[in-house]
């Protein structure tokens, strides 16, 4: 079993960030054994995930269920309505949301264990994201830089004050707010997201205050979400180490995906950017080609990025990057072959989106009733 | 049976009207026999109504209801997701929904020809309108002034422009796509709604034109749905004839309710603001007071306000106040006999409020089917 392996080597990589703070914070609060934890977090449905995706989330997630008490119950989803905020091939975001479905189910997401679900089977989240609408100023949402960054990117724009504000559409403008209710809908305790989304998180738990306030009786609803900042490392462009490793990028050098046969891993990490300075060093500022690659290996071989470039200090690139090759390989071979045999598995997938779907809108609806009764919506004379 | 005598005041009051245009086109659209038509509406749940939400939108409802083909589909619905974006009183929300649909009945709409509903019960309008966001830019939203007004009026601000923007929130921002997906779940093609939802409701053709132009595979979804300005007059408060007749102020005698006995309407008429000036012409800008009595005996006695100011202008305003008092009263006794009387049938009303859910849901969950297929959303591998 892929799993049981994948687990231990996670485990252990678990040890080592542990012992560095801020990140203590993300497994004492998952270990600690006070009262059970709710945990959500999503994912953009973007098709066969790489190597950034899984060392920065998935790998996580699957850590996070492994670890959890008994009681602790895990919500992750595919979040197919963030992806309408951006302009979507249909055809090409269908494939996407199963492909995403069967690489979750591949790194050792147990939907035994774990609520796996697309959260566009669950109506309780757009419900519930009107109803903040109406709690969030949008002073608040014109404060958040996400959507900036990706209008600017979505229109090519060199700058973010390049981009015509007025062609923001309304979605990309209150996502955050449909975030915000992703999470509340399950009235989650912790969040395990990017520091990218920390300000997200911070809205969302302005949010929930909000309504706490707004409708206090007969009970406050919301606990107020706590963020999780994943001990995971920011993995850089193969092929262009001033930007994160991307789906969106057209150079398919420049990523490693969970499919990649290992010819292809040697292939991308042979032609990955470096520099002309000899040796290796671990210096992301001004070598960012060459740190990359240390911190991919570190991260695979359960080392901290300096050990690795002391290791390799006399030693050429070339030899970083197939030994680098060769740890990828190691880390990615069994989910690869697990993701292969799922795809083709469509009714057993659509099982599991289905039995997801029911799962999370039970424990939704039941937030929703308190919700509706609150407001003022309930269905009662 | 009280409905069939209004039908009858309605029936010729239409043929009065139909005699201006472009009221006509109204009228034309709805008796035409050409295809069949959706026609939809929304009503706030403010409780119960005042006389110049009767003139406004109910009796024209009914109107629609009664003289529509037999294939064509009326949808009318009470919003209670828009009342949210304004602060609301929990305990006073609930009672207002079930207040407005007693008032819908009460005044003749039948639910066993139109589906009459709680939008809230419907959770496809806001999966829709998430979907619509997505396509809908904020600078088409900022340029609506409805939610300027709305938000002047809810800071007791003296002008719009002493309000400050950022204190808006999404809900009432929004707003306007919500109204979108109301429609367009239904594909409905007439829209029957005062001409200050004029750009609402252009607003909700454009992103049906959107959406058609984003995803015209396998077939354009939406109907462009045309607005129906119903031949209503604006009533004026009777207190200060320079606003409208509304729920919201504070001052109770400035509005006649659905369920004012017949002693109320009389003591209201004879308080009413009018002018200093003798005997009764019909002249809004100068005499707005006087004007707003005989633009209210003149639609409950089916004749142009010029007729009746005629026929009294050498009376006084008592006159003319006991008059319009008895005018109103016959028009009103039957829904108010009939309110008083559903008011307590709460068990009916959920049935009705549920069935009415049940058949809208079927119609839109049919619509969603093909909008998820659309846009790459659809349950299939």
């Amino acid at each position: 079993m892929f799993s049981r392996t994948l687990r231990l080597r996670t485990a252990s990589w678990t040890s080592r960030t542990c012992a560095r703070s801020p990140v203590n914070l993300y497994y004492s609060t998952v270990a600690s054994k006070t009262r059970p934890k709710t945990v959500f977090s999503g994912i953009q449905p973007t098709g066969i995930p790489h190597l950034g995706n899984y060392l920065g989330a998935l790998a996580n997630w699957v850590k996070l269920q492994n670890g959890a008490s008994p009681d602790d119950r895990l919500l992750y989803s595919i979040v197919g309505w963030h992806a309408l905020t951006l302009p979507q091939d249909p055809k090409a975001l269908r494939a996407a949301r199963w492909e995403m479905l069967a690489s979750l189910l591949a790194t050792g997401l147990d939907p035994r264990r774990s609520i796996i679900f697309h959260q566009d089977h669950n109506p309780n989240h757009t419900e519930l994201a009107w109803i903040l609408n109406c709690l969030c100023p949008i002073g608040k949402l014109k404060r958040m830089t996400t959507w900036k960054a990706k209008l600017a990117a979505s229109r090519n724009a060199n700058d973010e004050s390049e981009v015509d504000e007025s062609l923001l559409n309304a979605g990309l403008f209150t996502y955050p707010v449909l975030q915000a209710a992703d999470i509340l809908a399950y009235r989650a305790t912790h969040v395990p997201v990017g520091e990218d989304q920390q300000q997200h998180l911070e809205l969302a738990r302005d949010i929930a205050d909000s309504f706490n306030r707004a409708f206090p009786k007969p009970k406050k609803i919301f606990p107020l979400p706590q963020h999780m900042i994943p001990p995971s490392k920011r993995i850089l462009s193969l092929r262009d180490p001033s930007s994160k490793m991307s789906k969106s990028s057209p150079d398919v050098q420049s990523r490693i995906l969970l499919t990649d046969e290992f010819a292809q891993i040697q292939a991308k990490f042979r032609s990955a950017v470096t520099d002309s300075q000899l040796g290796v060093t671990f210096d992301p500022v001004n070598r960012p080609g060459v740190s990359n690659i240390v911190t991919i290996l570190a991260t695979c071989t359960d080392k901290s990025s300096e050990m690795v470039a002391e290791l390799y200090t006399s030693k050429g690139h070339a030899q970083l990057k197939m030994d680098t090759a060769e740890a990828v390989e190691s880390l990615l071979r069994q989910p690869r072959e697990e993701f292969k045999r799922l795809k083709s598995e469509t009714g057993y997938l659509e099982e599991i989106a289905k039995e997801g779907a029911r799962r999370a809108r039970e424990i939704s609806e039941g937030t929703m009733t308190l919700v509706r009764s609150q407001i003022g919506l309930a269905q009662s004379t």
